[in-house]
Order: structure tokens, then sequence, then C-alpha cells
């Protein structure tokens, strides 16, 4: 059987030390790190996820400032608050919701955010300087790098292994995959139109799924001892649960963890992590500020 | 026996493109492509590069002004300069020759080439962008994007197939792996650390070899029928060459052609394409411009 990896251990432990840096940077430089998030429009989930964002900040002590536009802000309108926050000394992450509504440029808006301000990582800069060693991103995004994270906090080594990811989205495949490469590992990346996918995903000592298909990873598409790292959170009808639902990763677990040497479970996996990210990458944006 | 792939025919047929196209785009709209290249000190490899690149530009009608720097040019020299050229109409693209001498940040003065002047695709906005499927990177950078055409003049299919790229410069083999993935390849990195690495070229059905390795991929490396794209370039000893020495790829021709079924040979292959493509983003940069 095979270890679990605790993301909401994980998750809470770094939550503690990002508390305790955010408290030192408070007594030493007065400076309390801040994140501005901004909503627009009024889907539910986006604004639990942004609630729930603001209240992990607060219980870490990071200043949190929500702007909350209507769904028909201009893309004027939008830009300018862009521009406000971007000049703001308190505001040093700045978190824009996404999906924005649709008559919004979204690639325009995130073009807007100060490089030193992209604690979400999603500026096409960011992406482009994952792979490249020796040369730092700015923010590495919050899921990836909660993926890599998981594993150091496992000691887990990725140099010199053979890591397959499933998934090539610029939020989570494409730079989870970087990420890897620049770790040295050996580094497949295979998407939907990959053929025999299992003959590649055997050959993984890492596997990281972020496919979006739920239980798609089955017991035999994997080698004994792989460590499998599940981004995949996809809602299943579930007769036994009084939602009728429930939520699975793209990795069937019960079948896999057989198999696996350590695996993460879905939900309390890398979920966690993504916020914790978060945290980091706006305490760190306010202690490279504090540094210069 | 393999077909070879002629990149030396295949960059004069494209030449002769966007010769026309330059004269269509002059008789149109009274608009000549303009090339600056921008040469500091006086490494003779790098202004023999340059002088190639601008008697090219020469032979299909696109203009070239050329820079040519003293080594002892201040950063703030340089900077002026770039921001000149970043703002003249009659200048399209700009190339600054690399290696700079070592007194000069290399990434700031990359950045400061305009987006839509980054010919030569270096910029990580542009290497961010490539493997983002739906969202165009300005540029592609020049040689890997000599790869890519090289397979698509030669009819090889790529989406679905699954290549193997040695190398993650972010020069070549990091852009030409996320062009490949962006085309529907599954896409594998392999490098210096990737231990058993004939195990994996074993699987390819595209290799491009971009390690600067002589002679690296020997025949039992390589599955029958794979389509070779080899991007090295090696100076090794030869006495039977009256110069001493002769140039090799990454790839042991000889043996490997035996089992290929399409080749590049060095010289001949990759090397011709890359002014090529230089060429044409010049031009499709000034083309930008006149269609606004």
């Amino acid at each position: 059987m095979a270890k679990i990896i605790d993301g909401a251990a994980i998750a809470a432990t770094i939550r503690a030390e990002i508390k305790e840096a955010v408290a030192r940077l408070k007594a030493e430089h007065g400076v309390t790190p801040g994140l501005a998030t901004v909503l627009v429009g009024d889907d539910p989930a986006s604004a639990t996820y942004v609630r729930n964002k603001r209240k992990a900040c607060s219980e870490v002590g990071i200043a949190s400032f929500g702007y909350e536009l209507s769904a028909s802000t201009t893309q004027d309108e939008l830009m300018h608050l862009m521009q406000d926050l971007g000049a703001r000394e308190d505001v040093h992450g700045i978190l824009v919701q996404l999906p924005l509504p649709a008559h919004l440029d979204e690639q325009v808006v995130l073009a807007a955010v100060p490089l030193h301000k992209d604690v979400d990582g999603f500026s096409p800069v960011n992406l482009g300087l994952l792979g490249v060693k020796g040369r730092q991103a700015p923010f590495a995004p919050c899921t990836p790098q909660g993926c890599i994270e998981l594993l150091d906090r496992s000691d887990i080594r990725i140099a010199g292994r053979r890591a397959v990811v499933l998934g090539r989205s610029t939020i989570v495949g494409l730079p989870v995959a970087l990420m890897l490469l620049a770790r040295d590992a050996t580094v497949t990346i295979c998407h939907s139109r990959t053929p025999n996918i299992a003959s590649i995903t055997r050959t993984a000592d890492i596997l990281v799924a972020a496919i979006g298909k739920p239980r798609f990873i089955t017991g035999d598409m994997v080698k004994a001892g792989v460590v499998v790292i599940d981004v995949g959170i996809n809602r299943v009808p579930d007769a036994s649960n009084p939602r009728g639902s429930r939520l699975v990763g793209d990795v069937d677990f019960d079948e896999v963890s057989e198999e696996a040497s350590a695996i993460t479970p879905v939900p309390g996996g890398v979920g966690p992590m993504t916020i914790a990210m978060l945290l980091k990458n706006t305490l760190i944006a306010a202690q490279r500020r504090v540094v210069g």
C-alpha cells in the first residue's frame, strides 16, 4: 500500500511557517504583506474561491483587499483598477479570479499585472522562465508549485527520474512539466491526442495527472513504486453520499494506491496546496520589496 | 536507407517565396521590410554570422541596418540604441547577436526588444506562449521553427506521434519541444541528467537532437522508421580533410540513416533553415505593420 501524501497536513505546516515569517516581516520591517483580489461578476463558485483565499490570508496575517466588480464592468474600468493596484505600495500581490466575464479580455488584464506582483504566476513571462535553469521566474503558478512542494516535503527525489505529466494546460500541465524539467527530471507530456497512453504512463517514476477525467488512471496503467500526484477534481454521482455525488481525482485511488509507493488523495492532496502557495508567493513578493 | 531531408534546398525554396512576398509588399504598400542587426565587440564568429544574415536579407530584398559597437560599449549606450531601434518605423525586426560581452546584461537588452520586433523569438514571452494552443506567440525562435518547417515541408505528420527532444536549452531544445507539443505530438525531453537515454530515444517517431555531442546518437539508439532532425554542429578532427577537421551532427549519420525513414544531414540540414526563418519572421513583422 502506498504512503498517502497528506496535502492538508503539509499545507497546514506551510501556512504555519508563513504566519511566522509574516509576523517577523511586520516586527522587523513594519511591512504587512498585502494581496488584492479582483472578482468580476457574480459566479458563486468564483466568489467562494475568493472568499477562501481571503480567509486564508487573514489566518496568516496577510492583509487582503477585496475588489468586487459588477458583471457589467467595462475593460477600461477594470484596467484602471489594475493600474491603481499596480501602483499601490501596500499591495504586494494581485490576484484576478478567472474566468472573467466573456466581454473582458483576460490576456490583456493579466498582462497588466506587474511581474513583481503576479503572485498567481499566470503571466506568460513567468511561464516562459519556468523551464529555464538559472533564470528564476518571478513566481511559479500556485497549483504546479504545490505539486513540486508535495514531492519535496515527502522527500521524493525528482532529479534523474522519469516524470510523465498528463495534460498540457497553461494552468497546470505545462508549468508543472517545465518545473520538473528544471529540477532535472526527464519529462514526457501526454494529452488527449496521445495514442496508447498506458504504454507511457507505465514508464513513469513520477506521474502527474491533470486532465480532468474521473479515475482515468487505473491500476494497470502504472508501474509498481510510482509516485502519483493527482491534480484532478471531478464530481461524480454517488448514491451513498447525502449530496448524491462526491469528488474524485483523475486517478483511480483504490486501484493505483495498491501499486504506488506514494499517492495524493482527492480531496486533501494537491487542493489545499494551491492556496498555501498563493500565500507563500504573496509573502515572497513583500519580502522582495523590503530587501529591494 | 533514409530519405535525406535537404535543408539547403528547402531553405532556398523558402527564400524564393520570401523574395516574392517582399516584392509584393513593396509594390502594394510601399513598405520594405527592415532588419536591424546589433553586434557588440569583435568576436570574428559573431561578425561572420551577422554578415551572413545581412547578405541573406539583401538577397531577398529586405533592408538591413548594421550597428557595430565597440567591445567597451556601456549598457546605457546599448539601451539607448535599443530604444531608438524600437521606435524606428523602418526597422521591423531587431536582432541582437549573442553572446554580448560579459559586462552587458543580455537579459535586460533582449527584454528591450519590443515583442512585435523580436524576430529572433528570444523573449521569454515568446517562449512562454509557444506551448500554448490558441495563443499565438508573436515569433517563434528561428532554429526550432526551422526544425518544424523541415518536417512540414517533408510531409511528415507531427500530430499523435511520439517526439523525443534531446536537450533543453532555451535556444533550441525547450522551444522545439513546446512547438511539437502545440502540434499535438507527445513529447519527451531528455538531457544530460537522463539515465538510460537509449531506452527513450528508441521510442521516438520523431527525434530532435540538440545536445552538442558529436555523433552521440548511434544506430542502436533509434527504432526503424524514425524521423531524425539533427541540430548539432560539432567540429571533429579529420586527417583526410585539408582543414584537418570537419563538421558532424549530434547523430551518427552513417549508422542512423540505415534505420531512419528520413534524416537531416550536417551540414545542409537544420543550419540553412535558421537564417531562412529569420527572414520569414522579419517579413511577417513588416506585413503585420501594414495590416495594422
